[in-house]
């Protein structure tokens, strides 16, 4: 299996789909990140945050084992201001290069635009006559974006279920190397919610944890 | 305020409201609960399990400080052998005789039948002309049905969080008096799964614990 | 693998799944066919029309290599008049007898209301905690039924696509042995029509024929 | 033209369609009225009431010009207690006997269950190979049914706007006919709410006064 | 209570929640008008439009009492080119300056771009975390825009009815100020349309005029 | 009648609309093509390209014996990259001056941005008040862009089947004159997949051959 997954912003891999990636790669699979945006000095960012991110970065590809990272460097926050050919462009190139059967995508209902565009950008990258190698696409859940959603476009609709128990604590630990970006209890990025939310998953699959995922398409 | 939960078989006033019934009753709300289903020894129950449901609703009741028990006594799982017309003049005169402002159904795209027909006998007695005390209309999700629809019919979509951090101990001591309903993790309707959805409906209103609902009609 | 048709009519399992179940008997699984209804001399049926429609499910049954049918003898275009347990018993006591992994329904969106109870009473038996066998429910279109709904309720969303190629040619033949539903083009239940269909969703998902589902739930 | 109108009780097809039949009927149409329930002293209603609901009828039928009306005479408010087969059954003989081009349908998300049942029964009643005189299939709204809707079921989407201008007043003396379905404002069948709907469909349409409709099907 | 209007453009506050503001004010809530848009001579529009539009809000801002008048200043009919980073920024501060508990938005599927951008500016900013005031988030329908929708993204679906019968001459009175933006009836931005809408949501919930909204998302 | 396409790109007009744009001429409608983008050597492409898709484009024209054709020669696959302002100036434009009676728009959930915004720059024009002469607004369907829709908007819903019998070899002709974008079935623009939907679509409505489209809108 060749595994790829979208993350508008570090962090949303392992938000969303860090079990599956875990299990994947115990799986034998090789694994993919493609990162949309950036941080950089230039557009503002203190030196030493834009350090700390690439050291996160280095942590995550090191524990999820990722056999390719795609940087597609575009500005944080900003990908409305870049034209859709360039983010097709970027995407595109990655899958062109990396081949994947398996793609995750952040949800387009989630509340952030880099979300929704990122997912536009990779949806039109899965017909098969031009990336043939795309046998299953589907979308996953971020906390503190899916669930902020305002119901007035499709919800989240998830209908994938997948067996994380022996993975849930290696998704933590890989949250945890984001520390800026965990807070405490409600805040929605936090320890209790991501246990809570694969133990609501399991409950709905038999598992004593999962990752809950809506299919997009699938060819076999 | 006087609320009304509609429960198709006794425990789902518990697993979708029991919170907010709680919470409710601190804020000095009158409370009913109108159960649309029982079992009995006609229909083929043993009698030892007929009394212990008697048991156990009289035990809900004292502890939510119920001020009205409705019991329609419709053979459980069988709602769809009922005409809508008995359906709906059993819920009508319950509506009558309460007058209830704020009412919790179940959600019409639960999987069990029992829930769909008792919401759209319901649904009928929310006509303000008929009703005119009615003034809130909500669904509740109930643990092992509604997370177990198909994705056929319009989600489950909430919009409406409560806090219920206070009260969400209690919520859980009355489910342990349906002790023969509560299994073991990842059972559904286990206390971690219970844990896990007020956890996570609270990451997303910012509450310790909260129960959701879907606003179905409200008139002020 | 062990995949299982729920076909409320006979002919309904080669119009939605025909392709894919000859598939999978090439590909080792065992295979089983749950059919809702029959018809019968007692309900008003000529007895040389229920002789010839059990030959055809003879023949069917072979041609497939059905390792099980399972027939629960409900009158035809009339599930409504049973009650939901009765339904739901027999859909559940052959779900418990086969434990099939795969599970194929018709769509409850189906202008034919056979169909959309059919689907209800064997949604039902897809828990995880009643029937652990379960791993994957697709819902399959059937032609004349499916292209018939009115756009009131959430229609057929394929997002699985089988390649059924070298089977198409099969999927015919066994449709010839229906002779009777078969009609001429342009009535839905005719070859061309049929080679159309496998051709357009050949067109989605890049072979030369396919068949097209809707996963509902899935989990591993 | 011939149009046909399904009237789930008497005056659904004045609330829904009245402007847009008097329209017809000046353009040249051949009018069919199909009631799929009614009163009787058997079934309890006082004579008086069965009788002055016959006269209703007739004023009607004579008002409105109709061709043809078809008395289906099941129990009003018990669709539910009839067969799917008869209740098809009722409603496929008219349409055989009428041999409609444009079908007016009650909308299936009214809240009022006969309508629902009335949709159903006529929508298996509009596919081109039984029923090849079928040309334009047509959702109506009704006041006090369609407006109730629960929000769990997808909505009356309007797309077709007909200018009942000329026919405004017409519709409201057909309604004044049904006397005792008229109430006070802000009762929705009040001559201020039907004004107030035809003013607004109006204003979406560039229209003094219109219907409002959802398409369902049309070939040509 | 403090409430919150976001008016992409000045007079959708009146056509959307004109009573609902006005009941507030005499309930003894704080107002505030964020108005995304504006007009200038810099843009191209002449003195004298320029000149009156600001008088229309001056007279606009009396007659309902705005507490607080948020004016972002973007060029009207341009939200498109801005970027959604300024967008949320000039959001995001107003309400972090007026800390509203009620926020009114246009509805996103409203066929105006700048109704859309000024919901997705506007939905951002309405996160527990980061806008901890904000405990109710409701949607409007404006006439002219809301009901040109064209069924193809989710629709309008209001379940919140507000009672504005001793208001809605207010709410006229203030539509007048914009004597540009009114036209003849059947022109939907027209006093009768504007009578008949509050007409008819009335009729729906039981009073003499209403406005009628969509619950987005509450917390209490 | 007078009847106008939205084409994002010069082939989708064929795709959707060909066989009914064929029919219309037939029956003496004037048609018009509304050309949303061009390519040009300015922006990158081969002289020759250029060249030719200016004698396609000519071609076509005469096939269909259009009355009009507007390019507004925006760049392709940049529609994202013009204001909203410009796009629908332009479609505005030729709105008035052809004052088109039908519509036809490609839909919104096609994969391709281009068609989206075209979708939505020219549903900005139906509003009968400012374009009175728009009577009908209907969205067609194109092979490899609504068929790759990925089941998170709204799907193509269609309601309106049109005979193309006599007319599909035309259509088929008109598309053989842009050769190099027909492929190779599987390829979605191949001709067995056009002739396989123009065969299903029949099937759906009693026809040898038909076109669908969804009507949006329509005032009579």
């Amino acid at each position: 299996m060749r595994t790829l997954v979208v993350a508008p912003h570090p962090d949303d891999e392992v938000l969303g789909v860090g079990g599956t990636l875990l299990r994947r790669k115990a799986e034998g699979a090789k694994l993919a990140w493609l990162i949309m945006t950036s941080i950089s000095v230039k557009t503002g960012w203190p030196e030493e945050t834009v350090r700390r991110r690439a050291d996160e970065i280095a942590r995550v590809t090191e524990l999820f084992g990722f056999d390719e990272v795609f940087m597609l460097d575009f500005p944080t926050t900003a990908l409305d201001q870049q034209s859709v050919s360039d983010l097709v462009g970027g995407v595109s190139a990655a899958f062109k290069a990396f081949a994947p059967e398996e793609v995750f995508l952040p949800h387009p209902s989630d509340i952030h635009t880099d979300h929704r565009l990122s997912f536009d950008a990779a949806a039109g990258c899965t017909k098969w006559f031009r990336y043939p190698s795309v046998r299953r696409v589907l979308a996953y859940e971020t906390l503190s974006e899916t669930d902020f959603s305002m119901g007035v476009t499709p919800a989240f609709a998830p209908n994938v279920y997948v067996d994380i128990a022996p993975y849930l604590e290696g998704k933590l630990r890989a949250m945890s190397f984001y520390a800026s970006e965990v807070g405490e209890f409600p805040f929605p990025r936090s320890y209790e919610a991501l246990r809570a939310l694969a133990t609501l998953r399991g409950a709905a699959s038999g598992f004593h944890a999962a990752e809950a995922f809506q299919l997009l398409r699938e060819r076999s």
